[in-house]
């Protein structure tokens, strides 16, 4: 491999000549050996957003020059638009405040600024300094956490929550659908009162909406943006008014409206939105386990199972069984929900673990709650179009489990009392026979009666 | 022990004769022996209060004869009073649907309305049945979360939330109080540019102002009522309109804004609110584990810590070292941050796994998350009283430290360029000097430039 | 309530007059309103062996005199008894090196010795001084440690480990017992190979058994003890052979086998040795939900479930649906299940959270893991007794789904191939038939070959 | 992109003309848009061994033709060394039993032989199936948990624990040469009796020792192979004695011995051997965190922290603070601590939710695993290597705080009691004295007393 020197305040080191990262960035990836998850490209995106909205801001604020900002910016473009991809090579595991991947940003706008301009990586004078001009006004500390809102604030409106929203609205047309197939409900497992499949949807549609509302809650703090901050929170080498209007820079570039931190020494000491952010994300992959594994169960069969429910056949199910047909989507959701749930531990253990003026567990925080916000709308989106729209309802065997069960006595109750209605259903148990015949056969009931204090489609709340 | 015979319908059982409870509450006794964790008596209190409630309004929609309704009222009040609490001796490891507790506070409703009507335990005709009057338009399936939330929203409101926002009160007083205390700040637990100590304790204070806020926009969710969806979420043998009125009538009697879920399928099969509202807690461990470690570090010492901070000494530290004072407070705070984490998972788990119709993992749940919030509450406030509140700064450390620090020379980058800057911070350190002397010897700045340039009262962000 | 004056090294307290603890304990009440869970009684008793175990053998080198030695070990063989229960009233959340616990044994030891020797509380010179002669050669430092391992270890081999044996034994019984009841396996919760119900059974003694080898793995670290350690790990203030002695004594008084840490350093600053068994633990628990959720299943029912074991109704159900049965006994574990892998998170948290010489979150460790050896124990033996024992197959059902299964057609792969099997299990499926009317009509097999090749009875591995 | 039609047993798919995959591989490509994180390599590596040691057992056993197999051990040997990476193109998410990889593997190594044996992809009668004869003796059910253990036991056996083994290695070498250099110890964040260097790293060196032990007892667990347990366990269409062989054939082909596990069905339905393993990798994740923060917190400064250590400089710290060096290996390594701490919550759920026969979240369990291994060797190595190695003692720092520590004191408790050392510490505490000043001014001790009993070199606890 070919390669340039460059110099730091450290010394020299070596890079690869057609990279547009600079030392620092090669320092990380000569001492930083661990794993293989890079940086998500979506917090370099971000970068670039902020580091163009920065450069615009400290114009106006007269702290940079034109000919500076119009080179920065237009390096800041190719940012966004992926195509200096190969030049973010750091990982994930470097140091905890995301300074090299910072430094990683300003020395490739730097370099490539160089270049755009006309001259060779490594030879000449260098209009833009990484530090000077690419990162004026701003620090590690303060850019890093707001690349991580601006990256988890973007993937959950542009994807997360769209995706949720998409499957929440399959199974709201279910719940239509369905509305007037009666069945047995379940509870402990066991056989109980019947209800609608319909109902039963609705009630999985309704986790989803609260999970959708409880996810909205949480973005005004996620949209707090510790820029202008830089180094502790004080806002040191900032020009005045410069926080408030890089926020609104950052708004107009997004589409989305993110404000400047009120406080922002929380901003780079915590990462509280984040956490609980996650938190409802969490509490959304217990609802999808929930739901996935009530679906997984409906569907079980095909002749030793439930089977109230046919799921869709994608593949073959099995290497050695002919014949063969799983839940598969159902499986790769809910192992999406246990990562997410693991994912939410990290979370908590990288947010706690702060120290004074900077919480330096912020790469791992964001690279887990991408990865969760990414996966939640993948799976869900995925389970929507490969199982939940192409579901079926088994209306004979629906019909079979709901004649058959013992439950439909609790509607005596009112009639004869809850232990008169016992023994009703614990003879029929024990005797196998329908409760009618129990009934009868105790004379606690006619046959008049029977038929009508016992009916399932009145037993389903609807007046 | 004496014991009567009580019957219910799978046979007789002995309970102790001067108990209210009956037989279905005994055979829970006799078949958990599980551990040692009762019931949590606020989950009784709110079945007292959803009991007296649903009462009222069976009568008033006509169910319920005005005796029987009277009667259950008056032992509904004892029990909401606290003065029953021996007759509740259920554990949490119990049926997963809470059935045991309520059938328990129906058994003792039955049995003290029983003696307070003039008769003998155990003898004569009952006027008032368990399942027939105390639980009439009622199932476990509905109470059991009705009393959760109940339990859940009335701890938050009345405990949880008032703690914080006192320690919160504490942290902010600080802030104003210190903020003109500058000190150096560090980041990468590396000394870094300065701020005030105010400005470093409001950051704390900033921190648990959007937890509580995030706390806030969970109760919405917690004040839906499962209650009127009885065994499956349809409403089953409930008369029209009772769902409303029995949310109504609960309102009334907490004094807080509860009402009926709208979608009850959900609230029996599912517990997110609470899912979603322990994770806010978890959110604020995690915020009050950063805090507590970080006054800990702040107050090490007393020769050889940070010591910039000098906590109360409340108590002896050591068996063996004479004199020595700890932080023990911080200490139990961050304990039960732990806990709080740990429970997260638990009640995470708990509700991920509800099957069909009814999550059975309710007692766990609710008992995680009424620990959480009971010690959240109290180890703030103790953390409040017996250690913020009489924290005092070290002026002369703090004054010491601030002068020492090399990373004032941050304030250099506008003027002489981050390279020329970390010349001097470098040469200071390896040759132990001054940042003054170092920048004169290496001809970088002059006497005057430097001591413009780099004032420490300037670096703290202030117009 | 009456009081006696107390005083330490930082002044006087007022302390109940009956009450045999002193000053510094009285402190931890006043200061640590907390929660309500108390220092487990077990970390109590093991303070009584090793109290005792250290007066013998302060004794033994010289340190301390026969009569002090002697008083001493009378009121450890009390608080061994657990007849001074009263007088231990600390929670677990106090200073996290448990050092108050410490010194709540050391004075009561000192108050009991003093009126046993014939004096009042808080009257007359001492013989027996809390820290000089009850903590001679200790500090809390490597007591606390001390009691946490003798307690944890304990606990496991008197209670966990013989409970865990008992299930695994029930559960090895139905494996013989049923050994010959082929039944249709379940992949995917879809119907799969047969195999016998022994088997299946089998699969979860084995579980069993090799996470009691895992714990039992753990234990000779859990034996060593930190006493000796004193401070900070170099033993300072304590006799030559100290360390040794005082193992050997506290395994001659427990019966078991301990030994002297080898490194105190890590003995006083860390818990690998708790964090690891509780891993342990948490696995087990993972197994134990398994094995319950397949109970579970096999046991739904009665008429619209899988059926095809019999559970042991123990309670009604319902207070709704009259003759209602439920599997209360799983819920109670899987719960415990639950408990026991949020209690790892906590346990994980605290151990990875120490600093420097010690560990300070020693209380809220023990707690948790005491907490889920006790359940664990005592939920399994709970399952075993009241679920599992009285467990019966549904020998009609078992056999009816066996029938019925498609996937006996894996059988016929060596013979005719994956591919043409797999046509005869679709074609059943598909038109509602059974494999051999589907294998004729395609003409793949003749009536002779099927049933040579398909015998479910031969499809289970045995030669 | 060109693609050729390939077929399986529910119709037609197209495939990329020059991929070895065939149809079941691309329906999963087709059905799983789930992230973008691969089946890990180490499972399709350990996937080439075990179909090439079936491969040799079939065929020793009489069940595979010679030509047959020696072609599949030829493409095998091609997986085994990497060549075919191209080729295995399946996400994680996906079946949650790896049937999906299974038979990417199956059909990569028929097609590849297809070629090998000079035909084009898609044309011709292939020699060799993927079901009937690469998958010969084989279900997805007992390789996929084969594959996961073979890759778990390598990636620990050849990377993690030499990583591990060469950290505690370098802990013990500075315990070595750092073994006299007296320092003060700290408990609770405060200052404690001293200790040396040597002997505090000693503690840490032991930890690693604990830890590394604790892995070795899980490995005997690990190293049971499912294989020849076929799709329940039962070994269906396996000849006799395969399974024994099969486990034989893959300990020649890694050297490291594995075993068939003696209970099969244990084996598919549960990967307790992974938790179990997985919860030691969590302990030392602990280990390590608290290894970490305390070398971060002695290294804290440079001069306005504890200073006690200098850690090596590898990068320039800030992007806005000039000479600034922060401990960027260790926070690293503390985000690699957290991850695996999270990483153990997803394992632990994966685990705890098999159903019956078959557990299906191995892909989720074993890329955790396999994750957690890979990072913790990592990062253990690029700790030791960027950090412990060159870390130094600041002598002149640890002399100070040795000599201005008021809990020098405690040497004075067998001398003159705690009660009257505790006097002296709070008297030069309040007095801002030295001990001795302290104590003379007292009239306790003489100047001479104090010189003989407080010597820091005698306590230090050796003989």
């Amino acid at each position: 491999m070919q390669t340039r020197i460059e110099t730091d305040t450290m010394g020299q080191v070596s890079v690869p000549l057609d990279k547009y990262w600079g030392s620092q960035t090669q320092r990380s990836i000569n001492n930083f050996k661990i794993g293989r998850q890079k940086m998500p490209l979506e917090v370099i995106r971000a970068f670039g957003i902020l580091k163009k909205a920065a450069a615009v801001v400290n114009y106006d604020l007269g702290v940079l020059s034109r000919d500076r900002k119009d080179i920065i910016i237009r390096v800041c473009d190719e940012i966004i638009s992926g195509s200096l991809e190969d030049h973010f090579p750091l990982l994930v595991w470097q140091t905890g405040s995301g300074t090299q991947s910072n430094m990683n940003v300003n020395e490739v706008i730097a370099n490539r600024a160089h270049v755009l301009l006309g001259n060779q990586l490594g030879k000449g004078k260098r209009l833009v300094h990484p530090n000077d001009d690419v990162n004026k006004s701003q620090s590690s500390n303060d850019t890093f956490p707001t690349a991580m809102n601006i990256a988890a604030f973007t993937m959950l409106a542009d994807h997360t929550i769209p995706c949720f929203k998409k499957l929440k609205s399959s199974l709201e047309k279910k719940a239509v659908a369905w509305n007037d197939i009666v069945k047995i409900g379940r509870t402990h497992m066991m056989d109980a009162t019947p209800l609608t499949l319909g109902q039963e949807f609705s009630g999985y549609a309704s986790m989803l909406d609260h999970g959708l509302c409880a996810l909205d809650n949480t973005l005004p703090h996620l949209s707090e943006l510790a820029l202008g901050g830089t180094a502790v929170g004080t806002g040191l080498n900032t020009p005045i008014g410069y926080d408030k209007k890089v926020a609104g820079a950052i708004s107009d570039l997004t589409g989305y409206t993110f404000i400047t931190a009120p406080n922002k020494f929380e901003s780079l000491a915590a990462h509280d939105a984040l956490v609980t952010t996650h938190g409802v994300l969490k509490t959304m992959a217990g609802s999808l386990m929930k739901i996935a594994n009530d679906i997984r169960l409906l569907g079980s069969g095909p002749r030793c199972g439930v089977s109230e429910l046919m799921l869709p056949g994608n593949e073959p199910g099995s290497s050695i069984m002919p014949g063969k047909v799983n839940p598969t989507q159902i499986e790769a959701l809910t192992m999406v929900c246990a990562q997410v749930m693991g994912n939410d531990v990290t979370i908590g253990i990288g947010g706690a673990n702060g120290h004074f003026e900077l919480n330096v567990f912020k790469p791992v925080i964001i690279y887990n709650f991408l990865e969760s916000a990414r996966l939640m709308g993948d799976a869900a989106l995925s389970f929507k179009n490969n199982c939940v729209d192409g579901m079926e309802p088994n209306r004979e065997k629906i019909a079979k489990c709901l004649q058959e069960s013992l439950m439909l006595v609790t509607a005596l109750n009112p009639h004869i009392g809850y232990e008169q209605a016992a023994r009703i259903a614990k003879k029929a148990q024990e005797e196998n026979k329908t409760l009618k015949q129990a009934g009868l056969e105790l004379g606690i009931v006619t046959n008049y009666q029977f038929d009508q204090w016992v009916d399932p489609n009145k037993m389903i709340g609807r007046p």
